[in-house]
């Protein structure tokens, strides 16, 4: 089978090669206060600074999920203010979590399948917090980086969070124009569930500085705990070492590769799915603004059956992709185009839907 | 090499198999969202009920580690008052979380290496959680499950959390007298780190459910959430699905072995480990009180060298033993009697440890 789910999706195809070495070498009994660890992380940290071209001041922790990181960024970085931009389900979680939190959460909404346009939107004074998630899992939708660089120069007081858990590797974020971002393994890096990875600048540091013992911060998932233990590649808490160990490995695939030829090949892809489901008469794109359309996770109306009947034909053919999300499960299938997607598995995808 | 270590430890025996097979069948790549990934999580619950022994109103949940559930049992399941039963690192750690959280943190203290006598006790009156460890990882201490219920009996109001991370699934607990207790994979479980699994009864939902929209009780992570979620075998965010397999296969392996026989063969492994410690003139076992010796813990110190000489000439054997935690680091080893640790493997640390 081929897995163009968006999450958990198709593993890198490294992947099985890596977990054996690793097994061989009982990588997973080692202590994770041990050296071999803290050379494991920082191996880590080289390579994930390499893929992203992150800034020095930039620090890299581990957490169980992304799901986490919405909330421990919200603990530790702001104590009344946050504004969100919501369009679809999981943009709508980060607001959620702002809520249970107790936050004055403002948001600027637009409907499931829409973007935002950087230069129409509002921040109030005094926002702590601006989150944005980059790439809509749910719905299909990006913000083209340059709206995100946009944002920050018209809003540039609150720290800029980005979400780009199904937008990583490909998204080309300047790490210098926004604050903190993050993203889990099982999408982009093609790695099995269970690791979030923050990345997180000295601005958020300082702002979480001036929080510490006036609020609870997340206690051993604070930002102060975990750059605390950041500085020795430590973690306050065993991590998921299996998925730091496969996620350092396959990024350092991806760099040999060159992010650029990863980059190129994804909107490639992404061109020939969005041009396939345009010429389509049984398929179109839901996402009708085409600066707005995700290249990694590309979402289609289903236009004369159901969805799930498009499923389980492709499922006959060895080929899993995702259904619509929430109320679109039935009128909507969802095609992952990461990384782990070879282009001639997307020419398969193109050519049996064409014949279905 | 063998990893006597107290976690990350030495992988249970089957664990590479199960991982090939799991890859074989593209496990990783399915959706936490699918039946597939429900059938699983209900096919954990059968196993793991049935080594526990689990009454019917127990439901489980996966976390990220056992740290975070220290956490989320404090947000989730007290408002004021908690007591804690200290005598070591870990022990401690479930209070700083308490006194993190802002709650009026109790604490019953003994000096590292020692033991509580549950007939001494005294938990004030209007607690509302009563803390215990009843496996010591950094000391090698244990509360017996005898004193765990006489605890119960004594003090029936409190909810009673028990912290089995490196006891289980050795110790015997009767869950009918406690009320929730918690483990990480990466220790008895002989598996790769990054998951944790807690036992909640209904008792604790109904206090959970009075602090519901009074206090922060985790968001996503409060019991109501991983409640709600649990009844359709879900989980609230993507959770480590590589950990909940192989877990549900290890318990398997466990309970098709035995785990009446995996009991008496980590009681008679540790009988010998004890006894050869007592009767060495280099090394002692570092728990004076007998009843207070960790079965699956056993630490000793190391009395004419320092203990990296020893750590070392045993690794040189291929043999990894713990060093002694904390300020103990270079007096003592510790040395971990999983089940993943089998008869012979004692047998040939003994032997090393006795010419050393």
């Amino acid at each position: 089978m081929v897995y163009f789910t968006p999450g958990p999706a198709q593993l890198y195809p490294t992947v099985a090669g890596h977990l054996q070495t690793a097994l061989d070498k009982q990588i997973f009994s080692q202590s994770h206060r041990s050296q071999a660890f803290k050379d494991l992380y920082q191996r880590a940290d080289v390579a994930l600074r390499a893929l992203f071209g992150l800034p020095d001041d930039y620090a890299i922790y581990f957490t169980g999920s992304a799901t986490e990181i919405w909330e421990r960024s919200l603990q530790s970085l702001t104590a009344q203010n946050t504004f969100h931009l919501v369009n679809g389900s999981f943009s709508k979680k980060y607001l959620d979590h702002a809520k249970w939190l107790g936050r004055n959460a403002q948001v600027a909404e637009v409907p499931f399948g829409q973007g935002f346009y950087a230069q129409d939107l509002q921040v109030p004074a005094g926002t702590e917090l601006l989150a944005v998630t980059q790439n809509e899992t749910s719905s299909g939708v990006c913000m083209p980086v340059t709206d995100l660089h946009t944002l920050r120069q018209a809003f540039p007081e609150p720290l800029l969070s980005v979400d780009m858990v199904s937008g990583a590797p490909y998204a080309a974020i300047d790490f210098s124009k926004i604050d903190m971002a993050f993203f889990s393994v099982q999408k982009g890096f093609g790695l099995p569930a269970g690791l979030g990875v923050w990345l997180v600048n000295e601005r958020c540091r300082q702002k979480a500085a001036t929080l510490e013992g006036r609020q609870y911060t997340g206690g051993h998932y604070s930002i102060a705990a975990l750059q605390d233990q950041y500085q020795q590649f430590q973690t306050p808490c065993t991590p998921n070492v299996l998925g730091i160990y496969l996620l350092t490995h396959v990024v350092e695939d991806m760099l040999a590769k060159g992010i650029d030829v990863i980059r190129k090949e994804t909107e490639a892809k992404a061109q020939q799915l969005y041009s396939f489901l345009e010429e389509s008469e049984h398929f179109a794109p839901f996402v009708s603004e085409p600066a707005h359309r995700s290249p990694t996770v590309v979402v289609a109306n289903v236009l004369d059956k159901p969805a799930s009947e498009v499923i389980t034909a492709l499922k006959a053919k060895g080929l899993v992709v995702g259904s619509g999300y929430g109320a679109f499960k039935d009128k909507q299938i969802r095609i992952a185009n990461f990384p782990a997607i070879y282009q001639e598995k997307i020419d398969i995808l193109v050519n049996e839907l064409g014949i279905l």
